[in-house]
């Protein structure tokens, strides 16, 4: 069994309330591997330039990610992002984006790669996570991100893309505005009727939604301060949930079994966000993930007691 | 055993994506006593004028509110807001408040309503939130709302009131607005640090979180499409979780009584937003409540498995 994820590998330079980094190791893929890697073999598939090197290559290995469908690009240059945070680190400026050798990135997946059990595609160009899913065609589950850009100016490859998988993650703002519904639980439904097995609605520093068949669940974030660096917290999110998805081996994905990924990609997300750029996962322990699930049950567990209420 | 609330009885005009109302009963009061009402004998205290008539009291009246300390203004008009909701109905425009009879208001409570187990201080100048806590010593627990409008132009006032209660329930960005926080946790933590036992941080479409020194709790807003009008919502919250506190008689209010009451306080939140102004409240069930906190917690609850991460 292995988790197989296509998306960017970058460098990111982030300035935030809490400080700066110039260049670090960054991209959807990198943190959705670091996330992922707990919980099954993880095989990242993007491209790579010069600049990006054994130290990079080994971060990415972490807990046993195999690297071999990292495509190095002779001559090219990493894809680079800068952006800010500001105050309330609820919004941000894109201050470069350098696509570099992503420009003319054609996903070829290794043998291996295809085989994956569980698939994600994060956000790129809806075309190319067609065509990865296309490749993956024995995968159990495929779940996908995306970004308002794509709804924007490729709506009709993106919704082609959605009707091939299994899950929809993406922010509530974007539900609504694929769907036009005037609301989340709204956008969802009709999602659902595409043919989704489930719908995640992420709600930034409020947590996430999960829809399903079945049933409404929700999770807030980990109340967290300060929160440092939230570049990749979507994406850890998602290693998470896919992870513990993929972890559970072969059966259906019943709705109690994404209840529980919400619980592993909020935890993994609340870590991501801790530091900057991928330093607070890389060093993550199992031991500190099952904690911090624990904490996110106690969190959210209540208990009725029977009350009399007046008529 | 009674629960007093001091705050505005109102008549609103209300247009939203489902439709509009040019006049109907409103105001946090209002809307506090008729959520509260399941749970206790509510005593709400504040002035209307000539043109609040039979028909507003018996509204008033459902399930054994006692209207003794609704002031009547002789030759005076009834408090009066009009409001816009626009597409997303998170935000809204006021179009008109007219204060009225509450420009002058200067709350004497009887003694039945100074004698209260359970005080709750709606949205009103916090210089007379302190008189009527004042009016109120004896009260076991005492919560209150307040707006950035007194954040603004009365903080003073505002902090010495919040220091003389319980809980404030408040919207997560006012909350960091009064203290200077950069997000809700540190926000909750800076006025846990003034005194209160509970912060409650409201969040609108996302729902509510709570913070006391014992920990953090959140639940969602109950799923719900469409939303037919916002008005009220936060004030059938506070009557649902003020009520069901009060509804457990004396002794202390647990940080585990807290968190049944945000499960109390959504769902009478849920139903206000579900038709126009007092609509849907005025006819609602004991047993609708229980079904729906039933259901809030199907929605938030998970259960975790053993899971053999990868180191």
């Amino acid at each position: 069994m292995s988790l197989t994820v296509v998306g960017s590998l970058a460098f990111d330079a982030v300035k935030t309330p809490s400080g700066s980094r110039d260049r670090m190791l960054g991209g959807a893929a990198t943190h959705f591997a670091l996330a992922a890697s707990f919980f099954d073999e993880v095989r990242p598939v993007g491209p790579v330039g010069d600049d990006f090197g054994e130290d990079e290559l080994a971060i990415l290995r972490t807990r046993g990610t195999v690297t071999d469908d990292v495509e190095h690009v002779a001559g090219g240059k990493t894809f680079f992002w800068a952006g800010e945070y500001h105050d309330n680190l609820n919004q941000r400026t894109t201050l470069r984006t350098d696509l570099n050798v992503f420009e003319h990135f054609e996903p070829k997946l290794s043998p291996a790669a295809q085989d994956c059990d569980v698939l994600f595609l994060a956000n790129i160009q809806p075309e190319l996570q067609l065509n990865v899913r296309e490749q993956c065609e024995n995968a159990r589950f495929v779940a996908m991100d995306s970004m308002n850009l794509w709804i924007d100016i490729a709506r009709d490859a993106l919704v082609r893309t959605i009707r091939t998988v299994d899950c929809l993650i993406l922010n509530d703002e974007e539900l609504e505005q694929l769907t036009g519904a005037p609301n989340t639980p709204a956008a969802a439904q009709e999602l659902l009727g595409w043919g989704l097995r489930a719908v995640v609605a992420k709600q930034g520093k409020y947590g996430a939604a999960l829809y399903t068949e079945e049933g409404f669940f929700a999770l807030p974030a980990y109340p967290l301060h300060p929160v440092v660096d939230p570049t990749g917290a979507g994406d850890s999110f998602a290693g998470g949930f896919v992870g513990s998805i993929a972890a559970h081996g072969g059966g259906p994905v019943s709705h109690e079994l994404l209840t529980r990924a919400m619980a592993y990609g909020t935890a993994l997300a609340s870590f991501n966000v801790a530091e900057f750029g991928t330093e607070r996962v890389a060093r993550l322990t199992g031991e500190e993930i099952g904690a911090r699930v624990e904490e996110l049950r106690e969190m959210t567990r209540f208990e009725l007691e029977p009350l009399a209420l007046r008529a």
